[in-house]
């Protein structure tokens, strides 16, 4: 293998795929990024068996060939040298990196001990603006479980109903959903959500669209010259719709900044708690007030304006109200329930396409 | 006790004053910070026994008192509030906390249980501009040794010699050297570099004189509305002034970005090996050259153009050398020595008030 390619194509690419090279696991190797020619491009990929990442890169290649080296070395080399042209040459396992004035060799490992991930066939394909797909997964991804023990809940669950396209995540405790756009496809996908992390961090500021293909165990993202492949979750996706309520007895309209700001201040005194807060909406003094108490430390309680829709008292944990409100964006907030056993639905009065349920506490 | 307060002022007090409120100690009333009117201003005020912060703000007070409430808290609330007037009022020892739209009740723990430092009687003092205290202390508190074992290394020697004043700081490994300002006083002090540390976060952008004032066991700086107090270090600090060399048998003379940059480079292929790498002034071909062997990772050589005087090797640990480069500033930097056992000097060409001295380590 001997090649040139510009240091700054070669380092934005390391930091694409170094992120899925493993350290810490039982297989050495996948602490490695594997390097290879294709035609007069140069591959840099990672994997960890889950999700495998592929960057792209122009490259003047003199002779074919293949290496794994060290991601985190290669990736802070590369990194800090400066921007200039970079000859790569192998020289049986050893990998000589120069510039006018650095040189540098890291010893590989044979490509062929690396593993490859099995190719997609026979299946569907389809495009979506990068700009949707980030927006959408940034409100989605937050509501997935971290638990292992149930598999389905750590996924984000990309579906077509009634001809749209929709993403949803729930932990149990709180669900996102959000309808992207028409479809005519018929879509079923339970992607995992450390993957769509890892496809947010690729999306960057990517203005074009993003090529979707899947079979029923893979599905690949094509991001310019960037391709994420994951495994898809096995596994039926709960019945969601049917926990949403569609009318309410209470409810506010308040600006989002403002119930952010009540939410942030009385979450201090809610550490305790595990983060309970308990709102109220005082139709009389047409305000949302929120108070939190902590038996040692004191007790708070803050007031912001709104318009009231019948009284109502509700207690929710606060990361997920402001969590809710970090995804929703917008000026404005509806925030609206039937009595304290049931669910609280988070929205935009200006848009019906994203919504955010949050499950009481017990007060 | 009842008054008012700007929430910005009293924001920025509780900022400067909380770090050295300490949770994690024995005494749990360390972690608070005390809150006391002194005339027609409120003192902030926190200690962890060996630093002391007091904050003055103005305040409009109508009734006199004092108190103690949790630092953090206190902090984290009053930072959440928006900019506004905030009313404080003690009941008991409940902290009433008010602005139009938050309310809040901390409970305290009365300020007579609060330890006092002494105060400082019959001392020294004398005034430095914020500038030049801030400066200084950036390019020498880097160089203080954490090891509690030799206290008097865990401090910086604040001290006259021959008309002017000069702060040191070593770890034995390395030792930084600043003259700061003529001075007439006689002055000897070592003060513990962690609230040296504390007073550069304080410094910020100060633009005035900073207030000195010691006597055996403490000094005091005082910073506009702020003061800080500390004890010194007892004991007598190394004669360090004959171990820096005067002349040198090889040196180099090249930009400081350059060697910055090969260091950096190097050290990564360092880590197993301490950070050690080998720097060799190459007279033939003008140039600094350094390398770094990492056995199982690999190897590499970096080199800068430079005006060398007679040729020259010697083994250093490589993040001392980026901490005195980033410690030196200035375009240009001269690295000399004689011989692999004797010490590096790095300094500016341009000016000759700072040294920065580093010990070799064996090839």
């Amino acid at each position: 293998m001997k090649l040139q390619v510009t240091q700054e194509n070669l380092a934005r690419a390391l930091t694409n795929v170094s992120r899925v090279a493993n350290t810490r696991g039982t297989l050495p190797i996948l602490a490695n990024v594997l390097l290879k020619t294709v035609d007069n491009r140069l591959s840099i990929a990672a994997t960890n068996l889950d999700i495998a990442i592929t960057h792209y890169i122009g490259s003047k290649v003199s002779e074919e060939g293949s290496i794994t080296v060290p991601a985190k070395l290669m990736q802070d080399f590369v990194g800090s040298l400066p921007n200039s042209v970079i000859d790569l040459k192998l020289d049986d396992y050893k990998l000589n990196i120069s510039t006018d004035k650095y040189k540098s060799v890291i010893n590989g490992v044979s490509a062929e001990d690396y593993p490859v991930m099995p190719a997609i066939t026979d299946g569907k394909s389809w495009n979506i603006p990068a700009k949707v797909l980030k927006t959408s997964l940034q409100q989605v991804v937050i509501a997935a479980s971290n638990d292992e023990a149930r598999p389905v809940l750590t996924g984000v669950y990309i579906h077509s109903f009634e001809g749209s396209l929709f993403m949803v995540a729930t932990d149990s405790y709180r669900l996102a959903e959000k309808r992207l756009m028409k479809t005519n496809e018929d879509i079923n996908l339970l992607v995992p959500a450390t993957a769509l992390n890892d496809l947010l961090r690729i999306l960057g500021d990517f203005g074009g669209d993003v090529g979707v293909f899947h079979d029923d165990q893979q599905v690949l993202f094509k991001v310019g010259d960037v391709e994420l492949v994951t495994r898809l979750i096995e596994g039926a996706y709960p019945d969601y719709r049917k926990l949403i309520p569609s009318s309410f007895a209470s409810s506010a309209d308040l600006k989002r900044s403002d119930l952010t700001n009540i939410t942030k201040v009385s979450s201090l005194f809610a550490r305790e708690s595990a983060g309970s807060v308990t709102i109220h909406l005082d139709a009389e003094n047409s305000q949302v007030s929120i108070r939190s108490v902590a038996s040692q430390l004191g007790e708070n309680t803050s007031a912001a304006t709104a318009k009231i829709t019948n009284e109502g008292t509700i207690t929710l944990n606060s990361r997920y109200i402001l969590d809710a409100l970090h995804a929703l964006g917008g000026e404005d907030v509806i925030f609206a329930f039937n009595g304290k056993l049931e669910p609280t639905v988070l929205s935009d009065p200006k848009t019906d396409d994203y919504l955010h349920v949050i499950m009481p506490l017990k007060s």
